[in-house]
């Protein structure tokens, strides 16, 4: 939040907190809000709820009724021009009369691409874009990510105590961090469209990985990343509600692969490399699930792979204030041949959760 | 600091700042401030600057003058009842016939330990003590400890990736930290008595351990844990100006010894535990030093056996937001069998020095 606003992006401020609520069910859709003021006074607002349901504009025009007639729309996303799910919101504003539009960003969707502010300037309303920017950027990173590069947005969680261990040499790893912690945990992963692990994780903890809050109602994709096919039959994953998915490769054993199915898991078929799965591919893949957002809750080996091949676009590090010692596993397993070599991040956040600290990191780029 | 303050919260507060001025002076003396109120209004304020010169009352009745008559006297340490380098406090305080006088707290150097309090009660005064209690405790920490225990305060300096990591296998370290903490670093060494390091950070990095700061006039005693007495010569450690200590073992070669001795350092023979310098006794021995805060910074195994033997009383630990991989160094080197036995510690304060976030860590009690 800026310390000075202007009115447009204080307009803009309530549009973007309105859009945050759609945030665990609009996928693959982009979160938006969107608010309409006249003579200073809001005379309507709205926000995109869920896929195939009307986008921000038109539950926003819809409570605006004939005051949206030279009024200032203030949308977070670029409206669409396109016939997807729903009819193009540029047309609605055009017919309803406002006299302004003000975006926050562009839709880098190739559907949108700022044909929906060309069909509004050219039916003569005023347009501004860009107010805010940063903020509805960072709104809908998964979106904006998978539209941009066809995948999506990758966030790594991690927990362990202040000098790096995340289990004793012996295994013991439950728990390092306080149940606050673990809590939140169940946010980011509500926030996600899928959860990603590492077969030797559902080996060793036989995890759940689902999402236990009060009120949710979309289960991401569980995801096992699992070459050989491996995953032990009964596991806790695939007996939840919701799709459990195993990414292999062609190697599997086939005997393996039917009892998998049996039990109830997906299998998809990935591309290798040096006999683990292809993680660009794999992400690709996630691409195409139209999946914007997923979540890497993983032992050090795989998450040090995803980290070593500079894929993470987040990480969530979560710090008990304990120690250790030396005997312990690290939360990512690379190795550097140099200190130039090391993974640099910016500070996104950093607060308490509980008696835990809990670090959101993006890679710095140099 | 409180939230509401009483005006006698206040006015501690003051002299709790005054207190602080002397913080890298007073040595082996506790850090002491004073203001004296009449009717509400500061009349006078001092402050112990260093060891053998007027304690804080002094200067605070020097310059309130003839108002001390019947004013309020703030002292962040009872008053002294005995003859020292410098004559008894609370006879000062009688002598200027102030009317009330408010401690932070007692002092438990037993030649004075409530002495003082009483002699003021005695001659008629009205004494209050406890008022910002814990802030008194804070701000000497040290010297307090000493005089509860023989023994100084410990603090253990670190600086580690977010994964915990203070090396590379190959021993790269320089540097984990940007040159904000580095800097800060000083400010801790400065604050110490003495600062303590093993002979392998030695032998590997030949550091100075020396105080780098504009207007620093005390250069805290450089000390090596050196059981075998291996410390290379040259070093540069002992060409620096003040005093370079070598704890060594009965079982040191003499011609090492005497090796060390023309090079300039100091030798003190110590205690040994399964060949290494025996922790506690080189503890004691800083104690009779008259060191109040002994700052350590070394090596994983030297900071890890300190900590594996309970002999912390807090860790600095400076984070980069970087990460290294599985193969690194830890910060302390010790084992554990069970999470249960974790070090636990409280966030005494936590915050950004540059783009490192530095944690003050206090052993948590359970």
């Amino acid at each position: 939040m800026v310390m000075s606003m202007t009115s447009h992006d204080a307009w803009m401020a309530q549009a973007l907190k309105l859009a945050a609520r759609g945030r665990r069910t609009t996928t693959p859709n982009p979160n938006v809000g969107c608010v309409i003021v006249r003579d200073g006074e809001l005379v309507g607002s709205g926000y995109h709820r869920k896929a195939g349901t009307p986008h921000a504009e038109v539950h926003a025009l819809a409570e605006a009724g004939s005051k949206a007639r030279g009024a200032t729309a203030y949308v977070t996303l670029e409206p669409c021009s396109h016939y997807g799910k729903t009819p193009p919101c540029a047309d609605a504003l055009i017919k309803a009369g406002v006299a302004n539009v003000v975006c926050a960003m562009t839709d880098p969707n190739p559907q949108v691409a700022g044909q929906g502010l060309e069909k509004l300037r050219n039916a003569g309303i005023e347009v501004i874009s860009g107010v805010l920017n940063a903020e509805a950027e960072r709104l809908n990173r998964g979106f904006l990510k998978r539209m941009r590069t066809g995948r999506p947005w990758l966030v790594a969680k991690m927990a362990a105590s202040l000098d790096g261990g995340t289990a004793l040499a012996n295994g013991d790893s439950q728990w390092i961090t306080g149940p606050e912690a673990r809590q939140d945990v169940q946010s980011g992963r509500a926030d996600s469209c899928a959860v990603v692990t590492g077969v030797e994780t559902v080996v060793a903890d036989n995890p759940s990985l689902n999402v236990r809050l009060d009120g949710a109602d979309r289960q991401p994709v569980r995801i096992i990343l699992d070459t050989q096919a491996r995953t032990p039959v009964p596991s806790t994953i695939v007996t939840l509600p919701g799709r459990t998915v195993i990414i292999h490769g062609a190697q599997a054993n086939p005997l393996s692969l039917e009892r998998l199915q049996a039990a109830g898991f997906e299998l998809v078929e990935m591309a290798t490399a040096n006999d683990h799965i292809d993680l660009p591919a794999f992400l690709s893949w996630c691409g195409q699930q139209a999946f914007n957002r997923v979540w890497l809750e993983a032992g050090a080996t795989l998450t040090g792979a995803f980290a070593e091949q500079g894929l993470l676009d987040e990480l969530w590090l979560y710090q008990a204030p304990i120690m250790l010692g030396g005997a312990t596993r690290p939360v990512a397993d690379f190795r550097l041949d140099s200190l130039k070599q090391a993974h640099r991040f910016d500070v996104d956040d950093v607060r308490f959760v509980g008696k835990d600290i809990r670090w959101q990191l993006l890679p710095a780029f140099p």
